[in-house]
């Protein structure tokens, strides 16, 4: 009997229909609090007029962006939620449910994002004031923490209130709806994190390359006319890119355990993978109203205690859930389940548990490779001494080695659920990233400190109204940011990874059940089975492993080209204007925004088409074990590739904070000039690139789950059709072909751009 | 009936004997012609006293790394042998030739790269001379092209005359035999690219570190105690490396071909594959031969046109080949291949294009990328405007871009050599490897002429004897042997590709045979075919892709290692050696020599050790699906990787030579700094990491084929033990940890270094 059979066979009692409501009601309690903790930052002082001056231009930048973004994500909404529907489902029921709950992910991701960012850029200004107060450490730290709590507590709550309301609307059904709620969520964040990244980094490129390199002012200089550029983009990027992409996880990889669940448990398995992330809200409250500053003690000690200790107390709750709610024998799922071995309440236990253990794990790992205090960041630094050259060598050495261990830690866990699950390994191993789920409250609270804390300093720095004293304090915030995002990026890329097998799982699933349903003869589905394997499939691992290697070029690509437009209005402003050197002309903050704004939405694109066109192209084009091998070898390449992009960003970025503080020669010294080098090379690295594979893996998969009936309908039964099959090939190929050169031709304009523009204007 | 049975059936006729021993002259044909060739280069003028002076200290350290290379890679050697012997075999005769033939492809390829070495620092002298002369730059072109020719035919010659000789000896057995020999051949390949890799970089980045970036002297400076062993490097890396390299890829794509053809084609399948190359000798020679330097015409033009000529001609007599020796239907191949649909002389023909035209668009793809005239390289030269972060930024990019192309196009033959094969798709993909290998003569010529050319110029530079004409002509030949190289690893990738889909293959089916010699029930059998399709699989891609990275990185991490080394010696003695900087003395080169290849060899052991050891531990550990995942994840993140980091590599040195032409301000410029910067990134990645993955690929495809039997055995029927398993893979994992750990302190005695010695000498 195949999964989906079993799923819409499913009977809920209405203690099931009970514990589905009491989870709905959790997740509505996590936007109560988010609410609560949101009032409470924003009712803290807000500083000075200058300050506040210069927040609301921050302000208005980041929603103007992200408005112009949601124009543009509406356009490709609206035609997927189209193509959607078109695509093979049982019965109208779920092909409407699929589709509207694919406009609810997509919603509800951008409506995380949109809330970060308008906090966050309410929140730095709050946090730049607390600063000044006395006993201001504990205040500021108090502050930044808790507005990315609030976001954490909107995270985990739509995600968790829109899969329970799927899963007491559709029941049996819910699984295939799950899919469309999944997509959204995951398309958009992707949108949001390509073009967000891009922002920031063009931005931040932008204003370092003339501002630091050729002008010779320090960083968020109110000289600089790309600074508010800057600091919108810590939000536009680093806060709502942030937050739709944790919000995307965090749905992904709860649907992925609700549409294997009913197979492996039944009900049971249809709600377990509910009750685990609703402990995990409970305990996330619990995380962010603990963390507390104590004077003397390092911020990041501090937020890994409050890590831990939610983790132990989930630890223990998801244990009383197991033993008190799941059975001890698999016979008490129903007749369907009888006969299958093992304990469901140990599997689901330990597996919650290896979930819960990874995240420690990456946790600490990621701490090691990009912590100021541990070898690896120190040599880097260390490497600075010989030039710039070492540094990015050494760099790259920490990155590939990094991705190496955390990849073989997630595998590690993939195959520890595995063997533990048995014949539900595949049901195991999404639990585990259930269990991973529980943390994610915690950890966007995490990583939201990280671009709060910049943005606060950049304010304080601009408006000159914060003493050194108060400044220092912002500083330490800001490079425990840095660890925090890092860190963020690997349990990001683990939940990848979890979600990822677990839908590979269900991919195969969707092939048999579309099979089956076709009612072929016995011989025609032997030789279209044997297509599966075959070196098509190698070939298949191949152009998925080229397309992490495309996307991320192309990632890196967009920022340069983006940045450079940055340089040449920034020289343009400082040539033309007259008095900004001399600060007694404001510069024209506002054009730069547009053109970032203008720029990263255009860029957007070409890698977004990429992500959902290249799946379709393989798939009908090569056939469904292409497709399988497409989508392994996009895993892989693509763990490995974001962690390497993450972490050598991150060691880069500290390797810096290292001389700046005082080692190998200090600021200005030709060992400072090398770690700026390395940590510029990170910038699109660790910011635009690596970040965006993570959604990138899920839309992929998501995609493949979607068309897999589709594929199979083209190509056995009264429908096959070669033609029509190489024809939505082609045309996916086609479409993917004319981003490329679209953005390639972008790329001729730039270098043609008349040279005085390309000069630097001290030359001039 | 599997394959290996087929072949075991085979009946070789007179006839079919005949044409091996045609084939085999042909191939001593091929090394009394390279003798002859190498006869005319050394028979030309040798220069002046002082540059002989220079060439004898350069053949010195050569000799004497390799001698001590080649004492270090005989233990390895014997254990492996020893090893080999453990293996199961159908009877001992098969084993015995297995053993012993993997030492004939081992000391094949180190005899290839030995005289690759010999010739090529004897050529560099000649080279130099000819410079000198009226008529200079066609003499010393063709000089260097003629010594490339030799090896080149040194090296089909060796390696066809191998694989006759097992098919003449062993017939039916031979593809178990050509196992044993074509990883002999690419595991001494491996050690040599990753030894010579790390020797020649880590002097090349010594020597410049303190040469051109701390005292500001040019390169191949004589007062630079490091030059000699820079001027070493280029021939044990860039010459035996790479002359080891192309031999290994020349065997391992016709021990592939082989081991699939019986079963294609019967015994026309095991002959065809010995034709193809032995017509790629005889056009191989046409193009050495033809090739003549214009004047006026640029020096790639000239190269690149012997390559088109000696293709087409490949082309037109591999048609009249298929045509002439293969039938027409697969009935005339016995009553085993009665029924296959379709034509084997037009299958084995189109595979063989597909090979021909593939080499061609490699050919053009990496000349495009890498080459100075055109955008991408120009496109980094401009980024050198705005610093060195951009110069890194927009060459990672090209490499990300070129990769993805290249792996594309190469996917693209694997793809379509599978749909004309229909049944015997393997087997075609295998053909249109052998088709690639018809231009791997004057593959190897126009690699070797990079390093001679670059020696040449090393020694002209340090005598101070070769006057201004004379110089700009080496310039420009190392020039275009700079593109040529980069070509070169191209070429080798793909014929890795094409190989290791074919070995894929041939690990499935040795899978089939030795779960069908074991004879286990059916439902034993298909309990263990359903652990091969598994969650497990996709851990095998990440773990493929994770040995990928930390191959890289061991490998880039290295070179850093000696690079310090060196580093400190040469600071040393301008600190400790008076009279070095004015001249007066002479520094110790051979001090310098002696630690670099102290370090290469101690360096080599931990990736040579990972590559051996990984699939074991998979293997044994996870079970044949995991290790097939890991193969296809390797072969994927491998192709990408390698082609990334040696046309990165590519771009950013000759974006500097285009500064070093005069643009963006020309020698001495911030932007020729910039792209000294890229440049120095570049080397590891082009010269060390990137070719060493090409043998590394097909060592562990070599590696898996060898012991799917024994996993077999000890997973299903009578011998079938988990704990043997368990403790083989666990033995595997120790020695790579072990291997790790040992290079890991290594590092940290670096950094332990004394002070005074880290501080550069003119702070002293």
């Amino acid at each position: 009997m195949s999964r989906q059979t079993l799923a819409e066979g499913l009977d809920f009692s209405g203690g099931d229909y009970g514990i589905v409501a009491v989870v709905a009601v959790i997740a509505l309690a996590a936007l109560v609090i988010g609410w609560f903790l949101l009032k409470e930052v924003l009712a803290a002082g807000q500083g000075t007029a200058k300050m506040q001056d210069i927040a609301k231009a921050v302000q208005e930048g980041a929603a103007a962006y992200l408005k112009r973004q949601r124009n543009t994500l509406s356009i490709f909404g609206v035609v997927v939620f189209l193509l959607l529907l078109a695509l093979p489902a049982d019965d109208w029921n779920e092909r409407i449910g699929r589709s509207v709950f694919f406009l609810v992910g997509a919603v509800f991701s951008f409506l995380i994002g949109y809330t970060g960012m308008w906090l966050a850029t309410r929140a730095n200004l709050r946090v730049a004031a607390a600063s000044r107060e006395p006993g201001g450490r504990e205040k500021a730290m108090r502050a930044a923490f808790r507005t990315g709590g609030a976001v954490g507590m909107f995270t985990v709550g739509l995600g968790l209130f829109g899969a329970a309301v799927v899963v007491l609307a559709y029941t049996g059904q819910a699984p295939k709806v799950l899919e469309g709620f999944g997509f959204g969520a995951a398309l958009i964040a992707m949108f949001m994190r390509v073009g967000g990244g891009i922002f920031t980094k063009a931005a931040d490129v932008g204003a370092d390359l003339v501002g630091k390199v050729e002008q010779n002012i320090p960083e968020d200089d109110p000289r600089n006319a790309a600074t508010i550029a800057d600091n919108v983009g810590d939000n536009v990027g680093d806060c709502a890119g942030m937050a739709a992409d944790l919000f995307e996880s965090y749905a992904v990889t709860l649907v992925a355990a609700l549409i294997l669940g009913s197979t492996a448990f039944g009900v049971h398995g249809l709600l377990f993978p509910l009750i685990v992330p609703a402990i995990g809200v409970v305990t996330a409250v619990i995380g962010v109203y603990i963390t507390r500053a104590r004077s003397g003690e390092n911020g990041l000690v501090t937020i890994n205690r409050s890590f831990y200790i939610s983790a132990a107390i989930s630890a223990v709750l998801c244990a009383v859930a197991s033993f008190v709610y799941l059975p001890g024998s698999f016979a008490d799922f129903g007749a369907a389940h009888a006969g299958v071995a093992g304990n469901p309440a140990v599997i689901a236990f330990v597996a919650v548990i290896i979930g819960i253990v990874l995240a420690g794990v990456i946790l600490r790992l990621t701490g090691y490779y990009t912590g100021t205090e541990h070898g690896p960041v120190r040599n880097v630094g260390e490497t600075s001494r010989t030039g710039a050259a070492t540094v990015i060598l050494s760099g790259i050495s920490v990155g590939f080695e990094s991705a190496v261990y955390t990849a073989l830690v997630i595998g590690a866990a993939v195959f520890g659920a595995y063997l533990l699950g048995g014949t539900v390994a595949l049901f195991a191993v999404a639990l585990a990233g259930t269990g991973l789920l529980t943390t994610v409250g915690v950890i966007v609270a995490m990583d939201t400190f990280g671009p709060v804390s910049d943005n606060a300093q950049g304010i304080a720095e601009m408006s000159g109204e914060v003493d050194e004293d108060a400044a220092q304090i912002l500083t330490e915030l800001d490079a425990v940011g840095n660890t925090t995002k890092a860190i963020t990026k690997g349990i990001a890329i683990a939940t990848a990874v979890l979600a990822a097998t677990a839908l590979f799982g269900s991919y195969q699933d969707s092939i048999a059940k579309a099979v089956a349903d076709i009612g072929e003869s016995a011989a025609g589905v032997k030789s279209f089975v044997d297509t599966i394997v075959s070196p098509n499939t190698l070939v298949g691992v191949i152009v998925g492993a080229a397309v992490v290697f495309l996307f991320s070029g192309l990632a890196v690509n967009a920022v340069s080209r983006a940045a450079g437009a940055v340089v040449y209005e920034v020289r343009r402003q400082f040539r033309d204007i007259p008095g900004i050197m001399e600060g007694t002309t404001r510069p024209e903050y506002g054009k730069v925004v547009d053109i970032v704004t203008r720029d990263s939405l255009r860029e957007l694109a070409t890698p977004g088409l990429l992500a959902v066109f290249a799946p379709i192209a393989v798939g009908f084009g090569l056939g469904t074990g292409a497709l399988a091998g497409y989508l392994a070898g996009a895993i892989a390449t693509g763990t490995l590739m974001a962690i390497f992009l993450a972490n050598s960003g991150g060691a880069w970025d500290n390797a810096k904070k290292l001389v700046e503080d005082g080692h190998h020669g200090g600021k200005g010294s030709e060992a400072h000039a090398a770690t700026v080098i390395g940590d510029t090379v990170g910038d699109p690295f660790k910011d635009t690139a690596g970040p965006a594979i993570n959604p990138l893996i899920k839309v992929m998969n998501l995609v493949s789950v979607l068309i897999a009936p589709a594929i199979v309908q083209f190509s056995i039964g009264p429908d096959a059709s070669a033609g029509v099959r190489i024809a939505i090939s082609l045309v996916a190929v086609a479409i993917i072909v004319a981003a490329i050169v679209v953005s390639k031709r972008r790329a001729s304009v730039m270098t043609d751009t008349p040279s005085e523009d390309a000069t630097p204007a001290k030359t001039a």
